[in-house]
């Protein structure tokens, strides 16, 4: 055991495709403060030692210790899951270390990865739940087991480690090890079986790259094309599509089941696609995202609207009170469009991202980073419980942020995406064009064709819609002495900066001059000394839901940037409820003057009278009157009121509330 | 073994308890034909066989057999719970043969009893899945086992043959062992546990009134009040609620969880309630019944908002898609109202009754009596698959009527409940007012104070509103020769029959006066030979939902008389989506002339274009334009169409199809 600190290689890359473009290594851009990086300081001082804190204290760390020490059994606490939420911290921690260089979180990294270590049997195999005196088989429970899916989380934290530090490292020889395993167990001509919960497929593809070992995509490969026959076995009540396993992912239009499986599994199934050239099975993802994000997703980018089986529902089907949008199908979102990013460069990706990055995975941690939403609806009805800081909570029904679960897969998601925010902020196409896919103050430094590049964002996005863009330095050509190469900036102009009748995006170049900019790209051709700036217009804009999400029928939605806004109720006025306000659409939406409501907006709204209940009847009858259809909105039974809106993100810190994204308006 | 058949006692009742209201026996009403009259006889000519014919098939009777004769093990088929399937289809037959003396019905239960009474031990302990080699030992598993909750249908069951041909018989003989056993068990002083679903309560309180055993009722009654203090051992992710072990019965202000457990719960603790002249309990399950129907309960009397844990939403949450409204929470729901009914007489449970039976539990089985729904659903938005016939399936999520279910609790339910459709029907007070709660066609012949009162009714409701009672006989009293004393004819006017600026309901007495009829009691004193004639308005009516369910904003709903409508893709033009429809609420549903639609109605709609789907794009955006909120409703995009409405029950019977109860008038 050598304790020597490994030099950080600042460019390394969280998933690094064939083809032109490469994604940003997570030290190759450093934020100062900001959006996201404060995000990032709360994430490395706090949820850190928050989640080792509970797994030392639930027993999910002395997992590994027992098993080490031959004293594991059925006594073993924990669901079969519980060894992958330490994968997953020891990935957030290898980030964290890789974009920061931090000794202190290098030494926690190592002495967790001693106990898993330690744990490992000498053949490779690494399960803390399976496969030791007085626990069940290995292998014994394909469908509900989550051993494969374990694996899979440790070895994408082995390549966030490969990719900061090299592959030359403990965790890095305890993956190739436990890969292996998988590889003589579940490959060509040994047992034809696959995981319950889709992982070990991205894990394996991300592992062959990082480490250039073409069997791991090849089992990656082997697992993607096995499922979709049906043969996991059924658990409980749940048809094969909660697992994927009713179609070939080739063949599938859709994403269906369990959400967060469904999204793994789309990602492995891409980094296998690009790896291996299969253009049929990329296509079949890129399908299944565009039917299922204009159909099965949130305006939040939340993806499930089931609580029944934590998955996707029908088309159209949309919920903003029991959507699930589970944070973890968030980052999965997340890392399935970044690779469509990259596979093909659409700018519906980024788009996707950013919407999923701010509305569902910033949403999770509370603001100190020590509690956290699962799921995260769009409507609470009612308030929330208060939450006991030292309970281990359910699935978080109600709309409080928990400081753990009994499944805790969100707490640890939201830790390793927050450590590697920058690895989905920008790439470089061949070494010519620099793309900047998300905005945020700070300093990016990126090898081009020719040499390094370093650009200064300033920006109080998404605060303020105006992205500052230095060239400080370019690579200099054998053009005349002095002069610097032309690199060409691309900069994203989101879906919605398109407001119809309203104030554009605009890209002012290093000629000074005002451009509109369409949404899209926007490419700029930049020498060092440089300045673009992109202007985004950011005022407050109502959105509608398609008539088809029947249940946000006669409901406006309040964005404002990339921000999903939400009316809460401790902004009403005092004896007004939730239940009463209609907002009055014909008067814009407008930004507050009020540091508390800051990012939010204004609307007019007015109060309606609640009606009576009939005493002992049904909510329905023939004394409702059909929707007001006649003359202008008018304020009926109290005058028009000013409401505040807050960004979503962060509805439910100031004690419990009742809360809706989707106001209604008839 | 004695194979003589038993008289059949036409008075006899299901619940009788103390007070002034009796309810009727089931042979005290002969219905002929009509709407119930037509369910009864496919239920005994279908239903009854087809039960029996899976049960057999899955080995679920053949589980009685194999612990006779102590071949049983961990191999049982079925689920824990299997049993209460055999006991609920003993209790049908009991009503069946009660109502009609059919010997074949009496021989089917017959035989069916030779086998469950072979499975009982020596101590009274009866269960198939508990206790014997190789199965988990007796009462191991409260939370999830079941094992009361099968002796609680067992001992309906034999309350149902009591009741019908007297407590000297071998099932109630096997009920009497049972039910002393729990005593014993679970008795004060023994161990004080309860069941993970409630059904002992009722039963116990059945069978100690039914044979006059006070010991059984204070054994349902200390069930009753161990609930409510989170004693039962947590089942996987489920809350204390779901079970309803959250709140004691008399401290609860609403139903929760789910939902067939607390209907089941709350009908035993009516019962125990009223036999213990415990006002305090009655009055909290008043209570319940009243904020749950105002705020969680659907347009059909449908219960249960969740699919999750079969249960309860929060207040308002009624989503017409993902409504659960299992089949058996509507059989629960009546079993509660019609308890309170008798303990109070209040018309608001006659009338949820109805609004139930009709569109719940009618809603559930196929014309033909060989499939069932599990869930009810106000919407389908993706047409159901086909059903196997052969196939057991899960608990239906979609649109089609299955022939069996791997929890199959519906079609059993949905067979006792249509064989005792009588009871139901009407009560008599103190001997001397005669409530007619239900109407259908058909001889009543009861005893009153003085003698007997045989009552004609000829209607064809709910297809046409006109009832007619004619008195044909009646007690005759020491009044002047040849004359009979009054007797009070109440009949029940349903709320839904107030209509503002239409026709409301009339009631012609004997002296020929047509008199306006409020909704609530209307009292006739009657004689021998006289009719009265009860005109219930049932044109075509819209119904509007409560501001405060969100999932129903911006719709309406059609309805009928008691008859929920409903609006589906097989009746629509060709080329016209569901999704496309918005009815003219300022043009009032009329009756259709076709007989394909009879019970229907017909609405003026106009049929939008849909939108663009905006490709990647989340279906929510600056493009959707407010609801028009300016001018009369004029048809855009389409002039205007007539569209037939079918009744809700009904539905699902042409082939796979899609469905609204709610249809957007925006």
């Amino acid at each position: 055991m050598t304790s020597t600190p490994l030099t950080v290689d600042p460019a390394a890359r969280p998933v690094d495709a064939p083809g032109p473009r490469r994604g940003l290594g997570v030290g190759e851009l450093r934020l100062d403060g900001g959006f996201w990086g404060r995000l990032q300081e709360t994430n490395a001082r706090a949820t850190f030692q928050h989640c080792l804190d509970w797994m030392e204290r639930l027993g999910w760390l002395a997992n590994f210790d027992r098993v080490a020490d031959g004293t594991t059994g059925p006594d073993r606490p924990g669901w079969q899951f519980s060894d992958s939420e330490v994968y997953k911290l020891l990935e957030a921690l290898a980030w964290e270390h890789g974009r920061t260089g931090d000794p202190t979180v290098d030494a926690t990294f190592r002495k967790l990865v001693d106990r898993v270590e330690a744990a490992q049997d000498d053949d490779g195999y690494l399960n803390t739940c399976f496969g030791h005196p007085g626990q069940p088989g290995r292998y014994t429970d394909l469908s509900a087991g989550h051993e494969l899916y374990c694996t899979g989380h440790l070895l994408q934290a082995a390549v966030a480690r490969a990719r900061t530090v090299g592959p030359e490292d403990r965790l890095v020889a305890v993956a190739r090890r436990a890969a292996d395993h998988v590889c003589r167990e579940f490959g060509a001509g040994a047992r034809a079986g696959l995981c319950g919960h889709p992982e070990i497929e991205v894990g394996l593809a991300e592992l062959g790259r990082a480490l250039d070992e073409p069997r791991y995509t090849e089992q990656a490969r082997l697992f993607v094309e096995r499922r979709g026959h049906g043969t996991l076995a059924p658990v409980a009540l749940l048809s094969p599509a909660y697992f994927q396993d009713d179609v070939p992912v080739r063949d599938a239009d859709v994403w269906r089941g369990h959400a967060v499986r469904a999204l793994y599994l789309a990602a492995g199934a891409v980094d296998v696609a690009v790896d291996t050239h299969d253009d049929d099975l990329r296509a079949a993802v890129e399908r299944q995202w565009a039917r299922s994000v204009e159909r099965r997703t949130y305006l939040t980018g939340g993806m499930g609207s089931r609580h029944q089986d934590e998955g996707f529902g029908d088309d159209w089907e949309l919920p903003p009170d029991r959507a699930y949008c589970e944070t973890c199908a968030g980052v999965a979102s997340v890392m399935v469009s970044w690779r469509l990013l990259l596979a093909t460069g659409d700018v519906r990706y980024a788009d996707l991202i950013e919407r999923t990055l701010y509305n569902v995975v910033a949403t999770s941690p509370r603001a100190d980073g020590r509690a956290f939403f699962y799921a995260n609806p769009l409507q609470q009805r009612e308030p929330g419980a208060d939450v006991l800081p030292d309970a281990v909570n359910p699935r978080a029904e109600g709309g409080v942020r928990a400081p753990w679960f009994d499944v805790s897969c969100c707490p640890t998601n939201v830790a390793r995406t927050l450590a590697s925010w920058q690895a989905y902020a920008a790439f470089v196409d061949d070494g010519a064009v620099v793309t900047l896919a998300q905005y945020a103050a700070g300093d990016l430094r990126v090898e081009v064709a020719g040499g390094e590049l370093v650009l200064r964002v300033d920006t109080a996005y998404p605060h303020d819609g105006e992205v500052r863009v230095e060239v400080r330095s370019a690579p200099h050509g054998p053009e005349p002495v002095g002069g610097s190469r032309a690199v060409t900036l691309r900069l994203r102009v989101p879906h919605w900066a398109s407001q119809e009748g309203g104030a554009g995006a605009t890209v002012t170049g290093p000629d000074g001059v005002v451009r509109p900019a369409a949404p899209g790209w926007v490419d700029v051709a930049v020498r060092e000394g440089d300045v673009v700036v992109l202007g985004l217009p950011v005022a407050p804009r109502f959105s509608w839901p398609d008539p088809r999400v029947d249940a946000a029928r006669g409901t406006v939605a309040v964005e404002r940037g990339p921000l999903v806004l939400a009316l809460e109720s401790v902004d009403l006025p005092d004896g007004v409820a939730l239940e009463q306000v209609r907002v009055d659409p014909a008067v814009p939406a407008r930004v507050p003057d009020d540091v508390e409501h800051r990012d939010g907006a204004v609307v007019t709204a007015r109060v309606e009278p609640l009606p009576e209940v009939a005493p002992g009847r049904p909510p329905f009858g023939p004394d409702g009157t059909p929707p007001e259809s006649e003359g202008p909105l008018e304020p009926a039974g109290s005058a028009p009121v000013d409401l505040p809106l807050i960004p979503y993100h962060r509805w439910a810190e100031r004690g419990p509330s009742t809360m809706r994204v989707f106001v209604p308006t008839v």
